[in-house]
């Protein structure tokens, strides 16, 4: 008979396993269009361990939507000048090879028929995008210029993962960053600090 | 008896009146959670006449989450200067008093579980955003900086429309101007053009 602390250790994997999964399905076409028979096929096991681990679909769902557990908070990796580019590669993050599943916000938005996807998804920008990003600004309308910041990485990660727009698509952080940077520079008004962290600006024409 | 040309005004206000709620429908829940008698009952009509006008639920959709014919394409009334302004009003224009229905961006959004929707929003994007911002770029990258700016312009719905961020949500027209075409000559390089179109930039706190 299998020891207890090997028993542990599977219903780990298999919880692991099952979110995984179920972040990737989430992400590629909301909650109502995903079946937890196509999340337990994903992960290989059998679907009632879904309701044994997690309870019920929708469960699954908030854990599968919130943001991964290692990814660090702001405040832990960034210097408030590097908190733009920050917030930028996280954007990007699950869309990088070797990510495991979708991003969250995508998540969310394929789901954001249903009014809690909605109230997740303002709580998931104020707290992780608006809230930093207002401590840089130190002119008038903060909050204003901090959602608008937001915005745009919102707007590039539907770009990027629900609308495929085809330049934004297949373009990597490092050509990306110079323009953000640039836009988050005038948003917040932290022309010195971003120039230092982003990316030199590419050649203009001229 | 009533005249044929009687019935046919009646024909075609019914079509419209079926049709604008279904723009309202659509854009607040999305396809899947939107019903034809909802739909029918908001026009004050019966469903079945939903089928005889338009065939099916997805060819109402369809035309529901177009951009409404009574909009002009940008070419018949902007020059290129104010190309940037007058898509950032097209984008806030289904949320000011009186619109009729929701915005097509947000119909397709909130049913992007469906590829279809994901193509439709992908070609409304090139078509509507894109095209014509990429027209006013002379400088490298000029696909990449048009998309970034149209990004910006989908993350501004998706904000107000979707996860109701407080600023955004509340802001007018001429909250966000300054600051989308302080962006707008960043990314596309136009600091001449749009500074004489976009409203005055609001006062630093230095």
């Amino acid at each position: 008979m299998t020891q207890p602390t090997k028993r542990k250790r599977d219903r780990a994997a298999t919880r692991a396993a099952l979110l995984a999964a179920a972040r990737a399905r989430f992400a590629l076409v909301g909650y109502d269009a995903t079946s937890v028979r196509d999340i337990a096929r994903d992960a290989g096991v059998d679907a009632t361990l879904i309701f044994r681990y997690f309870g019920s679909k929708e469960r699954l769902f908030e854990e599968a939507s919130r943001p991964e557990d290692t990814e660090p908070p702001v405040a832990e990796e960034a210097r408030p000048a590097d908190v733009p580019t920050w917030l930028l590669e996280a954007t990007l993050r699950q869309h990088l090879p070797g990510a495991s599943g979708g991003h969250p916000l995508t998540t969310l938005l394929l789901s954001s028929g249903r009014q809690e996807c909605r109230e997740q998804l303002n709580s998931q920008l104020s707290e992780m995008y608006v809230r930093n990003l207002e401590q840089l600004v130190d002119l008038p309308d903060r909050e204003l210029r901090a959602e608008l910041l937001t915005a745009l990485l919102l707007g590039i990660n539907v770009s990027r993962s629900i609308a495929h727009t085809p330049a934004l698509t297949k373009a990597c952080v490092d050509d990306i960053a110079p323009y953000f940077g640039q836009v988050a520079d005038v948003l917040l008004g932290t022309s010195n600090a971003t120039a230092q962290t982003s990316a030199p600006t590419p050649p203009s024409s001229d």
